[in-house]
């Protein structure tokens, strides 16, 4: 006879909760009902992921890291979101990376997605932490990505297609662009402009098992 | 009776001679035997990608931009190297996306690459094109990004591993990264003091059917 064991964790994630990579990753952990534990890095104003003992972790001095249960250390968030959706979703339907179709369509969009950390993410450090970075440029970079986004989606509508990779189901794609697009009216960028990227938010909130991080509304709160 | 016609052109790659970005396709193409048009884009001095046809084709106004023979239009380099794993390797060798270990690691080694081009990349336009931006500063980059790769493939010798993804075979993952490491004396930043990165780069030029660029040398000049 044994009781109940909580599931043993798939993984660490050396977690800050502030932050939009790491949401992606508690996001997709979330979807996929993967375990695992956290421990919170003091971000700001600890710069505790500059610490000798986060560095030797990962000399890059970036947050996320994951540390999954066989030891491996993975620092780039994109690759996070891969090796849960390899190791962590049996139906294999959140990363399609191996579709002749909908696989470049994912690297296209979880690129467009990383690359939102260095345009309304930087603003928002700006807007937030005073940061010390041309928040004017980054906020300009911001609304353009938000722009491209918005042409994206629409143009996808028009194909009958609700999700960043494409098709009918959500995959990584959606969860590496979702946090920064979701936070850019912390950094001033609001979504009044945005019909087709407004649809798509409210696609992924909906979505079952959504969590939320701070900046990022629950449904119910918009209705 | 019929004449042996030319394979028909897999996708038609909008093409500038000296960009590294656009020979990881140049390259990725010869590697997989794969035929394709080329059509040549005068990045510079003509600025061409930012001309209203182009634009039209790719607002994002970067090159390369891949349009496929099924008409998709790709302007990511990654995307473009997914799609011909995808669909021109038939042994699925050169993009093991879905394998469960290698796959984020591919992920991991793509994304690297893909920033190269805002280090090293930035530092060689600024150098050989008095591009308008922080030179030092992003030679500091580059500088850091090829630490950071030594200090990766040195880790790798000792698992007995020759290839960025893992494993004994190479794949996207070392094509995404060599061009821009290959490239950097070209802003001043020479290979000497990375053996790992000097090793590497010699197995990459060894591949069968390797095709150089303007900046790289081919292995017979290195002997």
């Amino acid at each position: 006879m044994s009781l109940a064991a909580s599931p043993a964790p798939a993984f660490t994630l050396y977690d800050y909760v502030l932050s939009g990579n790491c949401y992606k990753i508690r996001l997709a952990a979330a979807l996929l009902g993967v375990p695992y534990d956290s421990i919170a890095v003091d971000f700001y104003p600890g710069f505790e992921h500059r610490s000798e003992a986060m560095l030797a972790l990962n000399p890059a001095g970036t947050l996320p890291v994951m540390k999954t249960a066989d030891g491996v250390v993975l620092t780039e968030t994109n690759a996070m979101l891969a090796w849960l959706g390899l190791n962590h979703d049996p139906g294999g339907r959140w990363y399609p990376a191996a579709d002749p179709v909908r696989g470049p369509r994912l690297v296209e969009a979880m690129s467009f997605g990383a690359g939102l950390t260095g345009s309304v993410g930087l603003a928002r450090l700006h807007a937030m932490l005073d940061w010390p970075v041309d928040g004017a440029a980054a906020r300009r970079a911001g609304k353009r990505d938000l722009r491209q986004l918005e042409l994206r989606l629409t143009a996808m509508q028009i194909d009958g297609e609700d999700w960043l990779a494409g098709g009918t189901a959500p995959s990584m794609a959606d969860l590496a662009c979702f946090p920064y697009v979701a936070l850019s009216p912390d950094a001033g960028l609001d979504h009044d402009g945005y019909p087709a990227i407004r649809s798509w938010l409210y696609r992924v909130r909906s979505l079952p098992g959504f969590v939320t991080m701070p900046g990022i509304h629950d449904l119910h709160e918009l209705r």
